[in-house]
C-alpha cells in the first residue's frame, strides 16, 4: 500500500521526515512511500536509498504564517498541495501524512479530497494521556465550532470507528463533554446531543466532566470543537505549567534539586504526559486517510504516523465510517416517515 | 460591618465555620458576624465566646443532593435560606458566606437578593493558580451557559471591578477565552464578543487561548459558563492527575521515593496549585455580596472568605459595578439613537 508524505511540513523537516520514512519502510515491508518536496534536497538526504520511495518534486512550502485557504488555492507547487493532488489522483495512494500548517492540512483535505458520503463535517481528533495505559481521544479538537447535534453524532460514530480500528477494541466507551454528569445538565447543544448519542449504534456511556478526562474511564470524548479545543489546550497548559513549577522548585532548593535528580527527572511522568506515543491526530471523515502530526514531530513521530495510516487503511476505517453513517441516515429516514 | 455566615454548609461544618468565624473576628475588630444553624450546636461550639457573634437558629440543612430551586423554596428553616433572608431583610448585613450546595447558593442569591440594576445574569467566578504570584479569575465559571454577547460584556466589567477592588490593581488585564489569539478566530459568540469587549471601559487585552491561562499574563478570563467550566475542571483534573502520577512514581521506585521526600513532597508546588489562598468564589452581580467557598473549606478558608467580603464591601465593589454597567447602557442608548 502506498502513502504520501509532505516532506516539508513541520519544524524538523525535511531531515526528520526522511529519517522517519526510512524507519517506517524498515518496519513494514508492505508499504511504499511518496515524498513531496524539493527534489534535490530529498535526493541528497536519501543518499541513494530509493527502494520503495518515490520523490515528487515540489519546490514551494506552506508555512505556519500562510492563510490556509489562500495557501491551498495559490501555492500549487508546495509540498502539501502536491501531496493532496497525488492523494486525489492516484487510486493506489491510501493516505497522507503532514506535520505542516494545521489549517492548511484541514482545508486541503476538504477541498481536494472531500467528505465521506453522509458526513457533514470532518473532524480533527487529538489524543490526550490518561492515568491508565490508553489515551483518550477528543473529537472534535478544534476544527469545527458552532456545531449542531447532527455534527456531534457524526463525531461520535467516526471517533468510535477510529478508536475501535486503531486500538483493536470492540466497543470503545464514548462520552459527551458536559458541565455535569446528570442527564439534564448542559447547554442547549449538549442537552439535546445526550439523547441523540444514546440512540446511536455505539457504546455511549453518558456525560463526562472535563475533570474526569484524564481518568481513562472513557476512550473518546465528543465535543463541539470550541470546547474540545479548550479541553486540549488547558491540558497542555497545565501539564507544561506544572513541569515548569517542578523545575523552578528544583533550582530554588538544593534538596529539591537532589530530589528531582533522584526521581530521574520524572522521566516516566514525562513519558506518560507525552502525547506523541499515541500517534498523529487523524482528520476523520475524508474520502481518504489524512493524519496530521504536530509541528515539532521527530523521526519516530513521522515513522509512527506513517504506520498509523497503514493500520487504519488495512482495518478499513473509512468503510466502517461510511457503513455507520449509512445506518444512522436509514434510521433517521425511517423515523421521519 | 456585619456579615452572615451559613454555619451548616460544607463538609467541615459547623466546626470549621465557627473556628473560621472566631479567627476572622480576631483579625478584624470592625466586623460582626451572624451565624445561621442549629442554635444548641453552635452555642456549645462557641463556648461562651459571643462577642460580636449572633446566632440565628435554623434547624434544617440543604445538602448537596438537594435540587437547588426546590431546596431554596421549600427548606425555609435551613441555615442557607435563613442566611439569605437575613441578608435580604437587614440593611446592615453587607454580605453572605457559604460553603454549601453551589446551585442552591446561586439560586438563593438570585431569588432572594436579586440582580444589580442593568446586570442581566450574575456570574460565578473561580480563581486559578498561575506561574506568577497572582491568580487568574475565570468569569463565568459555570453558572451561565448559552451566553449572548451582552452577558459576556457584563462578566467583563464585573470581573474587572472585582479584580481591581480585591487586589488593589487599577487596570486588571481582561482576556477573552478563544480558540486562537487572532481577532478573526472563534465561534459566533466570541467573534462578536471580541469587538464588543474592545469598546468597554476596561483594559481588554484580546483573545486568550486556554493553553495560556496559567501563564499569569492576564488577570481575568471572560467566557461562556460552559467553556469557563471546561477550563476550570480540566485544570483541576490535570493538576490532580499529575500529582497522582508523581505519587505513583514515588511508590514504584526507591530513588523516586527519596526524590519525592527530598522535594519536601512538593510543598511549594502544592501551595502554588492550591486555589484556596485566593479566597472564595464570588457570585458577582447581586445586590449584596455573596461569596461561595468550596465544600471542603477549612477554618482558614472560612476566615479568609469572611475577610474577603469585608474587603469587597469597604472598597465599594457593587457601587463600582453599578456605575460601570450604567456607563455601558448610556453608551448603547446613544449608539442606538
Amino acid at each position: 500500500m502506498k502513502i504520501v508524505v509532505d516532506a516539508f511540513g513541520g519544524d524538523n523537516s525535511p531531515v526528520a521526515v526522511v529519517d522517519g520514512a526510512l524507519l517506517a519502510l524498515e518496519k513494514r515491508k508492505d508499504i511504499e512511500l511518496v515524498l513531496t518536496g524539493d527534489r534535490a534536497k530529498l535526493e541528497s538526504l536519501l543518499n541513494s536509498k530509493f527502494e520503495r520511495i518515490e520523490i515528487v518534486d515540489a519546490p514551494d512550502v506552506i508555512t505556519n504564517d500562510d492563510q490556509p485557504t489562500l495557501a491551498i488555492r495559490q501555492k500549487k507547487d508546495s509540498s502539501l498541495v502536491r501531496a493532496f493532488d497525488l492523494l486525489k489522483e492516484q487510486d493506489d495512494i491510501v493516505g497522507l501524512v503532514s506535520a505542516g500548517n494545521t489549517g492548511a492540512v484541514l482545508t486541503g483535505a476538504i477541498l481536494k479530497i472531500g467528505r465521506i458520503k453522509g458526513i457533514s463535517r470532518p473532524a480533527l481528533c487529538a489524543i490526550l494521556p490518561t492515568l491508565k495505559e490508553h489515551g483518550v481521544m477528543i473529537c472534535d479538537a478544534g476544527s469545527n465550532v458552532d456545531c449542531k447535534v447532527e455534527h456531534l453524532e457524526h463525531f461520535a460514530i467516526m471517533a468510535s470507528a477510529y478508536y475501535s480500528a486503531y486500538n483493536n477494541i470492540e466497543r470503545p466507551r464514548i462520552g459527551l463533554l458536559n458541565n455535569g454528569v446528570e442527564e439534564h445538565k448542559g447547554n442547549e447543544l449538549t442537552k439535546e446531543a445526550y439523547h441523540a448519542l444514546k440512540k446511536l449504534p455505539i457504546n455511549f456511556v453518558g456525560n463526562v466532566e472535563a475533570r474526569e478526562a484524564m481518568s481513562g474511564d472513557v476512550d473518546v470524548i465528543v465535543a463541539d470543537g470550541f470546547d474540545g479545543n479548550v479541553l486540549l489546550k488547558t491540558t497542555e497548559g497545565v501539564a507544561a505549567g506544572m513541569s515548569k513549577m517542578i523545575k523552578q522548585e528544583a533550582k530554588r532548593n538544593v534538596f529539591a534539586m537532589l530530589g528531582a535528580l533522584f526521581m530521574g527527572k520524572f522521566k516516566n511522568i514525562k513519558k506518560k504526559m507525552d502525547i506523541d506515543r499515541y500517534g498523529g491526530a487523524p482528520f476523520l471523515g475524508c474520502k481518504k486517510l489524512v493524519v496530521k502530526t504536530h509541528g515539532s514531530a521527530n523521526k519516530e513521530n513521522f515513522c509512527n504516523t506513517i504506520l498509523q495510516v497503514a493500520t487504519l487503511y488495512e482495518r478499513g476505517l473509512n468503510q466502517k465510517i461510511e457503513e455507520l453513517v449509512g445506518q444512522i441516515s436509514e434510521t433517521m429516514e425511517k423515523t421521519d416517515d
